[in-house]
């Protein structure tokens, strides 16, 4: 099983545009900077969480993304799934009606047990997702990380912050 | 997120070795053909499944595989990692640590919290499969199928197995 590499730095956007506020934006380039990617590849998954309205995005020269609601009504859930898409990691290709002897499709009314264990665990993944709210995140970063870090992270976002009319 | 497409032959192919008993084998051309699916690309999934002990493989002309434990000692989760692997489907590259102005090793002793909240989610995922037993499946499978799937099932089990000598 694996997840896109786009989910750590959609995570970790998400996480500085929630620091920012939403009077401010911060560009793709300046995000892609902060996070050493390439701002082609950080684009691609920003608009995915703009699709989502996880984030808002201003456009113009001086625009940039901020978040698209509190940090509190989004939760990891909604960043994975925004990246990820929504189809479930297993998918069941209806392998028990395969091979000889067919059956017709009466025969198969109920869904197979196996496709049923495998996607309810992977509603216990996203239940545990939906439980972390991105401001948990933020709250967590702020209490616990070193001061040097603290303060990289906030002198990033007094450099790169461009105010903006309040949307909406 | 994806799982591979040969989780799903693997734990139809277990459920069916469950159902065949520990005194006999199915080779694996036989399960391929059960299953509608190629030979090689199976033998592949199987060979991950008889290095982690949930199958044993019998050589010879007339051998073939059948469950290396009891199916009540064998999970969905056994099956699954076996055949995707153990690693995380979430990778943290340390995103964190890279761009400008970086920071010595000592300011990061503390894990990154978006890691931590995305591998406790995938421990739920583990979890809810660790859960569930093979036997839980052939069980619900034995309860709950249409009369015509199930004799189907035995009909091949009955035509394809290879009575073994007991192992060990
Ligand atoms: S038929 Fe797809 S999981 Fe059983
Ligand atoms: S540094 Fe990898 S998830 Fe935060």
């Amino acid at each position: 099983m694996k997840l896109g590499d786009g989910v750590e730095a959609a995570i970790h956007c998400c996480a500085v545009l929630a620091g920012t506020g939403q009077d401010a934006t911060i560009s793709a380039g300046d995000l892609a900077e902060h996070h050493g990617v390439s701002a082609s590849y950080l684009v691609k998954h920003l608009k995915r969480l703009v699709a989502e309205g996880i984030l808002e995005s201003v456009p113009g020269p001086a625009g940039g993304y901020r978040l698209g609601r509190a940090a509190e009504a989004i939760t990891l859930a909604d960043i994975v799934l925004a990246v990820e898409g929504r189809e479930p990691a297993f998918r069941c290709a209806n392998i028990r009606r395969r091979g000889p002897s067919p059956l017709p499709d009466d025969a198969y009314l109920r869904p197979c047990g196996i496709a049923a264990a495998m996607l309810s665990a992977e509603r216990a993944y996203r239940e545990a997702l939906q439980k972390t709210r991105l401001s948990d995140l933020v709250t967590e970063f702020l209490e616990t990380s070193d001061p040097r870090v603290l303060e990289r992270g906030c002198a990033f976002v007094e450099r790169a912050r461009r105010p903006q009319p309040a949307s909406g």
